[in-house]
């Protein structure tokens, strides 16, 4: 049989979709290998898993940077350039191919040796308050962070093409623009709520049995719209959303007797995350597309509906009845409007992931101004603890006594590269508030139906205009297309000022 | 760089193993999507999963029938030979080699498509009694299980090579020359049964609350030597066990509030299964090897730690005040002597997987049997039903009054091939006695421990003969080894005589 040496372009658009959709599944099936390491693994079955997730992890690098692959997407460079799906299809794969491609094998596997070792040396440093142990670790960290960045040489920043991998199309500068003007006017508000007296909320560390926490955050994410017929909830150390495939899309959570919020919050902040991927138009299953966009966009669903929905006096309005019910001894003296206040309490803490909506990005931006002077050289990491702790008095008047609970606290820098990971929370919560912003302004009843608790039109509005387009649509665009501007801060600002600013009586 | 032509056998032997273990991870990691999809996967998953595990398969699939598998394999021959660990592994490895080869792609792809819709209208055929809608079907089924056994065409019986493939070194003529002494022996031992009065069981269908089923089950396992740091359990539509690793061997389960018997003996039947994968030397782990032996040997140790360990009186006589305990409302009149014989109630059954001891094995010979017949042509799948119902009278003197109840009760030749599966049923039930009565031998205590309920030392003598050995031995060798006897139906009767005479009073 003679095949043609041109074949018609359907037909290497169909093979490349398949091709897609093998790799996808090899990822999935990496996932699924995790999820039950995270969820269900007994601790006997950790060696031949490790070896299972590598094995599968050297077919997925395989297939991501085959020669059939590059071929099929050289036949069709013409396809990049259209304003379709297609379009879009392309250019990404194309953008994850020449990625992968530019890292040398050998780079990649010893970058993954190394942030393996230094994860569990930050295990023992952490607890020992033994910031000297790692930071030797830390160091070849940041110089394999800084070889990584090497490989694509089409940068302003060394950090860009690290920002770049979590948040496509956006850049050192594109952010420091956005975060610098936030700060101004994020620190003198901090500063303003510190100097009044805090709500009361003794009663939240009162008795809540676990099994009756999980039915009421059961019960909460399924009215939100997370469907349970495409999804399930475990228990696991750390919280987290995975995707198997559009009908398969998990969350885990974890509990405390004595603090409902922890769970509460932590599974509306998944099933955020989860909601943004039960919605992805089908067509894009299967495909690079088939993923929410960005962390960035990620995250601003997650905190939407943990934040602008779950933090909201009409959430409380709405569900205090039913948590009152399922707590009656702990919250007999409780009502709505005390719940609301009691979780909204705004304070000089340390840890970032206790943090409220108004000290939160505080938090976020002292990591991200921090990576990028270890990045360009300004910072030595000798010098890091003293660093972290100036900023922290400076932005939030507290100091770590210590580096436990301060420069040690977070896992990123210690099992990932230095940059590229923590601007995604922040920039999350800035999208999050121009999103929601933009959903109110769409129709009139939107606002009332959310004042009321009926979160559904909110959510139609989120899936007409983020979820459905996976992600086809960069961060950049996505954001000017469904809000008819590009990223600013100034709708959170503006969210956070009115909030805290009835709450405080500022 | 100038590569030798020959490398050092030492060479190819690592080189073989590394090649074996990433095919047996393969093959784990179709397992583990297996395992997720019968115990966690929600209902939305399914589409994505099959074609997962589908892309798995082919992997797996090409891995097995590789030139470089063959080449490794072909300048490994001398190994074959040995009388060692190498030698046993080369020879499995040649031989699924060469029996996966055989097999063309297509006609491998043709009978897991039919076999699949076989398993789809067999589902509906089955509640609606209705064996004229499959019977094309199965025909179809039997002409497939035929080609296959074609493909092998060193063979003295059509059926032998697809017993081959679950008990290898087994034969039709083998097998027959050991059920066909049994069944003589059998069916009068059952008929003398029949006659007799059966013990009060009234107090097994009281109000057993699951959770506590659960947790009473678990306690016996944990008791007989399944190790939870190594495994886990978990409720699904039909029990199972089933491998990942040699540390993460996993079983499976479901209940029955108004009778614990069927969780109870479900869940010893898996641990028995996983004691034996448990157990197999750390050494053959990731080979082929590394599971146990054959379909029959595995069989005979779920059935050894069910039946002969636990409905035996000393299992109750240890576990009854703990069960009396659990369910004290249920079991208030009953004591360890009545629950002893309530449980090992012979009747004419109609269902095999609800059959006792002595009866169970008359089910699988009949299917045996019938299955051999519609492989030669002897018997045409139109006359079948006729078949079954005239063997049940025959038999256990009783007939089916639908053929939901007969022909069509079990899965198996309607979810695979005709051929291959049932006589492993029997194999193990007539094994297990014969391994039981060589560990008896053993040693002077363990019979004594055994009857006061301490089955440590039976155990230690099963991983030491059985156990460890995991696929090292075809069955009959390794029975011949363990046992000083090649297999022979004679324990089995002896032990059945033994029992029911006691309990029937014959």
């Amino acid at each position: 049989m003679i095949r043609p040496m041109f074949r018609p372009m359907t037909d290497s658009l169909s093979e490349l979709r398949d091709e897609l959709r093998e790799i996808e599944d090899l990822s999935s099936i990496d996932q699924l290998m995790e999820w039950d390491q995270q969820t269900q693994m007994p601790e006997g079955g950790a060696v031949a898993r490790g070896r299972q997730m590598a094995l599968i992890g050297k077919l997925v690098h395989q297939r991501r940077t085959s020669t059939r692959l590059g071929d099929l997407l050289g036949s069709l460079r013409s396809v990049q350039d259209e304003d379709s799906a297609d379009g879009a299809l392309v250019r990404r794969a194309t953008r994850d191919f020449m990625r992968a491609r530019r890292l040398p094998t050998d780079f990649v596997t010893e970058l993954k040796e190394h942030t393996a070792a230094s994860y569990v040396a930050w295990t023992k440093a952490k607890p020992n308050n033994d910031f000297a142990s790692i930071a030797p670790v830390l160091e070849k960290t940041v110089e394999l962070s800084r070889r990584l960045a090497g490989f694509f040489p089409d940068q302003d920043h060394v950090a860009d093409p690290l920002i770049d991998e979590h948040d496509p199309g956006m850049t050192v500068a594109s952010i420091q623009s956005v975060f610098s003007g936030l700060r101004k006017e994020l620190v003198p508000l901090a500063n303003a709520i510190f100097d009044k007296q805090g709500p009361r909320r003794d009663f939240l560390s009162r008795s809540f049995p676990i099994p009756k926490q999980y039915a009421f955050n059961r019960e909460v994410i399924e009215a939100l719209g997370y469907d349970f017929s495409r999804g399930r909830i475990d228990e696991a150390a750390h919280p987290f959303m995975i995707r198997f495939a559009a009908g398969d899309i998990r969350i885990t959570t974890r509990a405390q007797e004595h603090d409902p919020t922890d769970s509460l919050y932590s599974t509306i902040h998944e099933a955020g995350h989860a909601l943004y991927e039960q919605n992805i138009a089908a067509a894009l299953d299967g495909t690079p597309l088939g993923h929410g966009t960005s962390t960035g966009v990620h995250e601003s669903q997650s905190r939407l509906w943990e934040n602008r929905v779950g933090r909201s006096r009409a959430f409380w309005d709405r569900f205090f009845p039913r948590f009152q019910e399922t707590f009656p001894e702990a919250l007999k003296d409780v009502d709505a409007e005390a719940m609301y206040r009691a979780i909204n309490t705004v304070e000089r803490s340390l840890i970032r992931v206790d943090a409220d909506e108004v000290t939160y990005n505080l938090h976020v931006m002292l990591r991200f101004d921090l990576e990028l002077q270890l990045l360009t050289g300004e910072l030595k990491v000798r010098d890091l603890p003293e660093a972290w702790n100036a900023r922290m008095k400076s932005d939030l008047g507290v100091v770590p006594e210590t580096d436990t609970v301060g420069v040690l606290q977070d896992i990123h820098w210690y099992c990932t590269t230095v940059g590229g990971t923590f601007q995604g929370y922040a920039l999350g919560n800035i999208m999050s508030a121009q999103f929601y912003d933009a959903a109110l302004k769409s129709s009139e009843t939107i606002e009332r139906d959310v004042a009321r608790g009926d979160f559904t039109q909110l959510r139609g509005w989120l899936v007409e205009n983020v979820y459905q387009h996976g992600g086809r649509y960069l961060p950049d665009a996505l954001i000017q297309n469904a809000t008819g501007a590009p990223l600013t801060h100034a709708p959170f600002m503006r969210y956070l000022e009115t909030k805290f600013g009835e709450l405080y009586d500022l």
